[in-house]
């Protein structure tokens, strides 16, 4: 098998540069070592940034988004029991977020991929590629039972934390920055109303929560725990109760209880990988780092680096000049830094430590303060959510 | 003896609000347990928020500041070679500050007491303050000899960090909020043209350095040094090249060299007592809090401190009204957080510490990128610099 690019995981990452590819007339291959239906229901991110809407949306992958999505003008801080909201528009000259399940994107680029698209091959497990630093990479694979080889122009790793494609890249040639955090969030999602029409995140002596939503009938809550908290030690009454607990407020605003569809814990963690290519073998998405999900970058991030790439081969294709492609990782990296500065920020504001010193909570107080009584400060974390520039 | 408003420390908080309360018709003693020429000689900070410079001129204090004191429009950020200026006037509607030493602010203030205020003793060494939750407070203190009784309406403790107000509020009553730091700066005042005409704060992987000035003739420079570190360990040379290595820029600029004429070790806390105000005894400056000098907060803070008590006296002598006395706690707090979390995020932004992983040096530099990059991130930064509103 051929192809220029040879993409792996049919993640938001690998879908949409796959899409990206087709629309400027690069033929690619998609290889996804899971089955569609586990593609197409697996839990994750649910804001998109405006930038990411806006890609999706030139991509010819934005109809049903555009139809379903929820656009969200501001979020609410909650601390202390007092509410503030961060208006986007307002602060970043009219940008915003819509609230768009990760989940529902890769069903409208799956179904945009198997009838317009090049090959996307399910429970197509890459196993190595090799010669990333020759003319000519290649990614070993197995499906339907035998193992296969692609030859490629161009690898995209698109694999996420646990794939193989950083593999690939020498360990001597690699840096690997990390921070792990002593807690995780306990998800639910919910069939009731979101109790707030915007997204809520609760600073709380007892700890971070955040209500978010799936939809106008399905809501989406988040809890701190501890670190290696099992979802199933929490019965549902119990989490409403400490989410009622949590989202605490002076005025009479009130938390609407519902049945409990899913439960699960999400870890947290900090990671990046540099550098994000080796020869023709180019990383993107959770592949090449991990940001904990408080201020919900990770897809966004994922865009990022597969429209830079996009735009850096499409560059090689018109000109001739590899140099888009040479400048890859630092220019994706610049983006990603910001990222991980902002997601560090955002958790460090909200979580409480299971060590937090009364100076620490203090600390987090005053931060909350001064983003609610500071046009700056408040434009700054409204920049960040909305999301950083692309390249 | 007996006055309206007993002081404790003739540092720069206690001398100023001796001056506010002159200026408003109400009678002060001010006890301080060093002499004159200590006072008016130990090193100490040197940047005059906006606030402050408007307070000592409207207060009749600033004559010589206008005359002799620099006028500082921003700062250079030094990091990974680079250099980037914060424009003040242009982030903050004109705001700007002034580097004049606090031991010229004293000195001033010390000469306009003497002239024509009420008394001030030196080398008389406050032993207590008693009855604090009466109506009629005291001070007990020793002067030339024997011990002595200072009855007042009020008491404020201007005593530092180890004067004896702090302790006459109950322990019971009392929050400690607490963090140190495993660095400290070693400063050096030089004989020498400062390098560079505004301040420069360096990050660099060996540590934090400073370039200052106390006139266009004398550089005042830190470095970050390990807690604990003796001054005398370091030679003069030693300085010199580790302060030309943590400056250094990819441009062509460079440090001058000169006699050093002073050397010595300041560490680094930050501290908060809670409450700020026990009955008629009232806390001001680093009495109550103290912050890392990243910022240059402390002598700003003092100020706001003593502005908001003249301002509460003068209204309850004006209107019966205790109102604004009752909230000074809460008005200074507010104050007070949002001056350490900015001394706090300084220092952290620029500090080493012995145990920085990876992922935070990478973080540093990315806030570094952030500032450099964003008008709002950098506004806040400014803001902050220039100083946050009284009361």
């Amino acid at each position: 098998m051929r192809t220029t690019v040879g993409i792996i995981g049919a993640g938001p990452a690998g879908l949409l540069l796959a899409r990206l590819l087709h629309n400027a007339g690069i033929d690619s291959v998609v290889l996804e070592s899971r089955d569609r239906a586990y593609v197409e229901h697996r839990q994750r991110a649910g804001i998109l940034e405006q930038g990411t809407v806006d890609v999706l949306r030139a991509a010819g992958a934005g109809e049903r988004m555009d139809r379903e999505g929820l656009r969200h003008d501001g979020i609410e801080l909650r601390y202390d029991r007092k509410r503030h909201r961060v208006d986007f528009p307002a602060l970043t000259g009219g940008r915003s977020v819509t609230v768009y399940a990760q989940t529902e994107v890769c069903k409208d680029l799956i179904a945009l991929q198997l009838k317009e698209g090049g090959p996307l091959l399910f429970e197509a497990e890459a196993l190595a590629v090799e010669g990333a630093d020759t003319g000519s990479p290649r990614v070993r694979f197995r499906y339907q039972g035998s193992e296969d080889v692609l030859e490629c122009d161009y690898v995209v790793g698109c694999d996420g934390f646990w794939g193989v494609s950083r593999k690939a890249i020498p360990a001597e040639l690699t840096r690997v920055f990390e921070r792990t955090y002593p807690f995780g969030w306990l998800g639910i999602l919910a069939d009731v109303a979101p109790s707030h029409d915007e997204l809520v995140y609760a600073r709380h002596d007892r700890g971070f929560a955040l209500l978010s939503m799936r939809s106008p009938s399905v809501s989406r809550l988040y809890l701190q725990v501890p670190e290696g908290t099992d979802a199933e030690d929490w019965g549902d009454d119990e989490i409403w109760t400490e989410l009622e607990r949590r989202f605490e407020t002076a005025d009479d605003w009130r938390l609407e209880r519902g049945p409990i569809t899913q439960k699960s814990v999400t870890p947290m963690r900090s990671y990046v990988h540099e550098p994000m290519r080796h020869g023709r073998l180019f990383l993107a998405g959770d592949a090449a780092h991990i940001v904990p999900p408080t201020g919900a970058k990770g897809l966004n991030l994922a865009v990022g680096d597969v429209v830079t790439f996009a735009r850096a081969l499409t560059h090689e294709k018109e000109t001739g000049s590899a140099e888009l492609l040479d400048t890859y990782s630092e220019t994706c990296l610049r983006r990603v830094w910001q990222a991980e500065r902002f997601s560090y920020d955002m958790t460090t504001l909200l979580h409480r430590a299971p060590d937090a010193t009364p100076f620490e909570d203090r600390l987090q107080l005053a931060r909350l303060e001064r983003i609610a009584g500071s046009r700056a400060a408040e434009t700054d974390l409204a920049e960040g959510y909305t999301g950083f520039p692309f390249g």
